[in-house]
């Protein structure tokens, strides 16, 4: 009788519905999912200005800037220069969803210099100059919050110029993008760290994103930042005090201080039971509650070598013990949580203080 | 620069792994995610008993019952008859799972009468009888649950006869499978009302389960049990109550208080906002928290005329008012939580007595 | 030992390569995967024009037409009315591409009369006119094919006006949307049938097109086109002639001897096996060359109840049979492949005339 | 008006329906995609061994063996020890699905030496002799086809014995797996080159195979056949003449001239379009007329640096050129081919010799 089975559901709908991630908040501070850098048809972008809000909403992030070149303007003849229009046209969009609209706008030269983003601009063509340093004025006297983009693009031309050294010691350049699109930089991953600029990543889209559910198999890079709430100040605030992490295809990138929140919000020990006997074990239950995979390498002597957990998922985990009377503190490195480029988390399964569960007596009648 | 991304990843990671199904806790019971009715090579199905937990640790179930034919052995001359072994070899890994494994069997006549499954017994081989009767009343005297499988078998010969009469009277028959692998029964959902029997829904499998995350739109059926706490004893209390609830394909089944209090569990209506000029309207987020997907059919005059929320997603809404100062009552059915066969569950959307947000003030500093 | 599996692979490649549709050409004809209705943002579409040749080469569609709006320009304050432009942004990244571009676009009325394309276009914009008849005659003197687009649309003010009958006997309209995006209008479709339109079946996309490959079970509504090469002269003729079809989810719509042209070059009897015994049987396999899924529900006496072949699979079928002497002739309706509304294409399944491969000899040394 | 729209259908229906894999034939033979190392409940596997049938008719597969543990029957107290019960169970479903099976068995020592398979026997029983040399030569005597499996299996006692020196002089081994399961063997791939062993890749299966479509990206490893018919004979003279390759993930591995062989019958330039100018530049298009999928590096000056082509796609590539009237050979290593550990296939694509299209000529009408 019966073979099981199931499904079909018109997949479409949900894009008109959003899809939450699942980001733990941290440290008494809201966790913002966040895309900073996108382009229209306004520049050399390929669609409307409105599709970057929906596409926002579907996939569930709470803030974004649609960053359109000033200077590269290869639509111009079809699509007249005016720098404002990407955000005016998008703004009322924005409200209907609730998502942050943060006016913003790409400062465009060959590399180096290269590209910059700058966030928070009143009005964006004060910045339209010949001189890269009038641009940057402009935008910094409009208190504008800038990082430098795709560090690494042209490998050839690549590396730390003297107008960078000179963009950060004036304080115009507080932020890096350490991932960019489907690129990790490595060389601005030590220079955030070196230089105390904030950890940036960015989508830098410029197609229609893929009309497809955000998972932790695949999603765009996001930046998440850490703000005393959802609102465009906080926001501000919480970009130049640098507290952002970054979420790069299954990694999470950024400073130890926030990795390590996030880890330990995410992740949980429970159901713990001690089995005596030949050989003492104890077991417990691995809980993910959060959309950030997590890939575990054993630094200690206990436990397994490696642990992947999924998204949302639930593992069951057996540790040969000593004494079932010591708590078990088992040692790992979080692998795919970087504080440094290729330098895993550090972190601690505490197994111990919890309610010992006899399973046994529970579980069956006999 | 920077397409956007991404990707890729060991799925079968996920096969080691649990994914939590999200049902809400309803009515202070605990929502037991259950299927009742499945095979092993010990009968005709085509897997090792082990093979079954494995599966519901991965789905994330709470309780599952083996229950092989009990006079239907076409694997005999391989694997001989010994109506405890599947039972008995599952339950070690079942402790380490930390899934609940009833002791059941199926008992196996023509139709009619059909087949019955009988759970919570403490040893299957009285049942093994040539008399129906004979072998309910051994099933009795151990205290079973039992319930009538797949009741329109044999579309040329279904219906409610003089044994099932028989079968009701004496308090034997206790429940009934309104849904069984792949196939939903009116008839069922009917006598199930009318005779206020337990609904069962199961996949009764024989073959491997598919190895894939149980999503919405992909599940195997099964039967919700709201119970007094994750054991066996709370367990049979709920079943013998008729506490349970049905998840089909993209249906919720049950009788209304059950499903009433899913959906208002899993539905909220949040961050509304009123808007007055030319044409009143207030807009407001609908937000389904659960794994069950929500199909909404307007009944009353005001809100879209259909609204589909897909599992764990939000959406946005936006009605006329005629004046912003009254709370408004939207009325709707839930196409997909049926109390009866094509009868969807009465719902009312209220949106009133919550903060009003002014979102202008919040979003866009300008 | 060695668990097995596998996979991940990056799958955004797929968006820099061509997907084939495998669509038998049939009749001595090519086969044209087309889609003729589609907008940008020179209309009120939200992409840029060469996003839709990308799309169109992506998901192996071999011609296409951009057909913005004349009178309804939305953007034009952002993107100045330039009626011809969408096409000549297009035809380069089309030339390269090697995608059929048409010049074409949409005469805007409201309902009754409704939207009108209209092909093969030398300049747009002799048909932006007050009147519609002065729109349909500047068409007609470029030599435009022209149907009536998603009639249907406001259910209020649906039907078959007299303004139809006049451009029909002008010999204006010559065609008809029987499929607009995710709708089939059952009216049109009989008018079709009666009035000996060409069947048309578009997309008429405004956002992006989602991407992922399109298969059986997802995949834009096309147009297949019968021509006699693959130019713009023989699309042209074959337009005017009526030699379309249309898919349409897992459905094939069109004239019966288009469909059954396209299920006999689809659909293959082979392996035909006889056996003799207490029952007499043939065994033979079914195969499906093409993406196009067949559903198969029996006519006849013989052969299995429903037979569902999908998209390029093949299936093993038994079927009893009175004497293998003759050979057997098996009745069904291909209830996917309507040849008028909610009617299916009837078909024969000759399993005969072919070489009887023993197996038993070939399988096994024993 | 419309968007456009898509999907769904019961995927589970393709369970009862295979799915074609796309491998080219090549050298004059017929190209057989095999796996001969599976398990069921009748050694150390979790499924009955008609399962093994049904999974490899739905993947697409020509022949397989079961090849139960002789020596580990961990379920003997359940299901007794009968060494040639898989087989026979499984071959008449073998037979109705047109699957060539083996009869085989795995013989299981500790490592060193480790474990052997032996295809082509008549019966099992002789095999189960307590020293190893005793069952070898019972299987030899039988005509069996030996092969070392997952050479490597635990790591601190692995490599090349004396005892696998003696069975190779003897001639009893002739194969060895290169790919067991999920596991790659560098060495095995050294040692099939250096001591002219035939390549085996195979799945070694316990679990159920997950239900899911066969694609490129997901498949499980398989060995490719070159034999000169579908029947067991061919079969067994390909395996002795060393005629295999294997597919493993993404990668192809074996003896250059197979894989070259692949090659040339998988990729095909065509489509050649030379372009006069400022710049010169020759157009073609490169199809991929298999499920294999093709990573290619430049190993030449001209072409792109890397092209990935996916199973059955095409892509269109430009190559400037000093001049169009000499023929263009691009050198390329398919990375994904290997020919030897991390040794890619050298490959060239000859753009050369065939009709050179106007494009410009036939699209368009301007």
């Amino acid at each position: 009788m019966g073979i099981f089975v199931i499904l079909l559901h018109a997949s479409i709908l949900w894009a008109q519905t959003r899809q939450e991630i699942r980001i733990p908040d941290v440290m008494g501070y809201r966790t913002l999912k966040c895309d900073f850098h996108m382009h229209t048809v306004f520049s050399d972008g390929l669609v409307w200005p409105t599709v970057r809000v929906d596409e926002a909403w579907r996939e569930g992030l709470d803030a974004i800037s649609i960053t359109d070149h000033i200077e590269y303007q290869p639509h111009k003849a079809d699509v007249p220069t005016n720098h404002n229009r990407p955000y005016e046209i998008a703004l009322p969009r924005a409200r209907d969803r609730g998502i942050l609209l943060i006016r913003g706008a790409e400062i465009t030269r060959d590399t180096p210099p290269g590209h910059f983003n700058a966030l928070f601009l009143d009005d964006i063509n004060p910045l339209d100059t010949e001189e890269l340093l009038d641009a940057m004025a402009a935008a910094d006297k409009q208190g504008a919050f800038i990082w430098w983009n795709h560090p690494g693009w042209k490998p050839d031309r690549k590396g730390w110029f003297d107008i960078h050294t000179t963009l950060y010691e004036k304080r115009y350049l507080r932020g890096i993008e350490v991932v960019n699109g489907e690129t990790y930089y490595a060389d601005a991953h030590r220079w955030a760290l070196d230089k105390n600029l904030t950890f940036m990543s960015n989508s830098d889209v410029h197609d229609a994103v893929p009309l497809e559910k955000t998972t932790a198999e695949r999603h765009r890079p996001l930046t998440f930042v850490f703000a005393t709430g959802k609102n465009i100040p906080a926001l501000r605030e919480a970009l130049r005090a640098g507290r952002t992490a970054i979420w790069f295809e299954r990694k999470v990138i950024g400073r130890e201080e926030y990795l390590d929140a996030l880890f330990e919000a995410a992740v949980r020990v429970s159901d713990i039971q001690y089995e005596q006997g030949k050989t003492n074990a104890v077991r417990f239950t691995l809980r993910n509650d959060s959309d950030l995979p997590v890939d575990l390498r054993r630094t200690g002597k206990a436990g397994p070598r490696e642990l992947s957990l999924p998204a949302n998922a639930v593992a069951r985990v057996r540790v040969g013990v000593e004494s079932v009377e010591k708590p078990v503190q088992l040692s790992y490195v979080a692998s795919n949580f970087l504080i440094g480029p290729e330098k895993g988390l550090p972190v601690t399964l505490a197994v111990a203080g919890q309610l010992v569960i006899d399973i046994k007596a529970e579980i069956g009648r006999d």
